[in-house]
């Protein structure tokens, strides 16, 4: 196996590797129903949290679960709620090679909630049905699916970008020093390495889903996670690089 | 979509799609190598616990977030631990037509870990390489396994047996009052469908695979997975069921 951190083919391939991941768990919770209930603030059911909805009660419980086994210690899993407790256990964190203060810098959590949501209609939904009741099983779902998606989103933030960088430092110096986030995002995007992810998405989709019985399992469109991909995961992904590049610490 | 709890078509393919989701976790845990340190008493590193193994300890608390969010009023959901907190929010079980007063009682929790911790090494060795030091990952993966396993095991035990029984309730009748377990799994078992499943099991494990990155994704070998359903899922379902009918309340 490949081992250094910043060669970009070991990077791409590690991205490749977290396309299977992220299309599983997707599969996953698209076997229950969209549940928008378990969505909306305030109607949990949760007796402990009236505030918030069910799905943010389980995504602040798994990551504050998370916190304690050190989960956030590594660059690539940024977190999406705040006030985390510190790890319980002593992690042992490899050199990463990452020029950046504060891994959260690069950041795009929010907006993958917001982007995964819509996906939610997309990808659950039978006809006229919406709702099946099943909604502690929907919303575990949907924590192991976003934190599948960030890590591949942030993982491509920090070690693409670095890598980027150190191809071309001199190029890329000048623009960050101009702040210029227009001309880093035209620099840094390769169009046909993102056509050929795309494909590959399509293709892997389908592929996975080849043999499943489909009397009692919900088949995903195989264009409906390409198109995420495309207009979510590459960019954000690509959102989170030029965060890291304006804040690499030179 | 079939809804019938309690028809041996549906139940067959609830357990058929439970299949995708067991290689789907075992595949994510193969990504790591064996790390064995996660699974010895006392050495966790976790400062809040120092007599469980590292594994033990992101179960049991896995568990108890898990049981916050009512997963363990599912009947299928058999915990593998003790003591665990009751249901935060209001949950909504449907009438499962199961005759039994207590689901635990069929539980093979105990017997699944045993037997899991025995596939890790077959499935996530590299050679000579033992330790990634990729623990929090690690048992956080080994988690979503077992779940996903003792899913597909208690389902198979509660909803098969209870279908079986109402297809000849004489039969099995007689045998129950005689406690005759060696009768009942002679009964209830069919060689055609067990090794139907073994060969599709096989199949999905190649299938899912086919399309990865072989430079940085360990693939798992196929029969390694067809062998686990062989000597473990089928065998301990099968366990269950009759525990399930020597615990039916008539």
């Amino acid at each position: 196996m490949i081992v250094d951190n910043l060669d970009l083919t070991f990077i791409a391939a590690k991205l490749e590797a977290l396309e299977e991941t992220i299309i599983a768990k997707l599969i996953d919770r698209a076997q229950f129903l969209a549940n928008t209930d378990i969505y909306k603030k305030g109607s949990s059911g949760f007796s402990e949290d009236r505030s918030h909805s069910l799905f943010e009660i389980r995504l602040i419980q798994q990551e504050r679960l998370d916190a304690r086994f050190g989960k956030f210690c590594a660059p690539e899993e940024r977190p999406f709620t705040r006030n985390l407790p510190t790890p319980k256990r002593i992690v042992r964190m490899p050199e990463t090679g990452l020029k950046i203060k504060d891994f959260d810098l690069i950041s795009q959590s929010k907006e993958i909630i917001k982007r995964y949501l819509e996906l939610i209609p997309k990808m659950c939904n039978d006809g006229d049905a919406r709702d099946d009741g099943q909604y502690g099983s929907s919303v575990e779902l949907d924590v192991y699916s976003i934190q599948a998606i960030a890590r591949r989103i942030h993982f491509g933030s920090l070690y693409v970008a670095e890598c980027k960088y150190l191809a071309d430092p001199k190029g890329y110096g000048t623009l960050i020093l101009e702040k210029n986030a227009a001309a880093l995002m035209e620099k840094l995007t390769r169009a046909e390495v993102e056509k050929q992810i795309i494909i590959r998405i399509r293709e892997k989709t389908a592929s996975v889903q080849q043999l499943v019985n489909r009397l009692i399992r919900n088949v995903i469109d195989p264009d409906v996670v390409a198109e995420f991909y495309k207009t979510c995961i590459i960019p954000l992904t690509k959102n989170g690089q030029i965060a890291y590049l304006l804040n690499r610490v030179i």
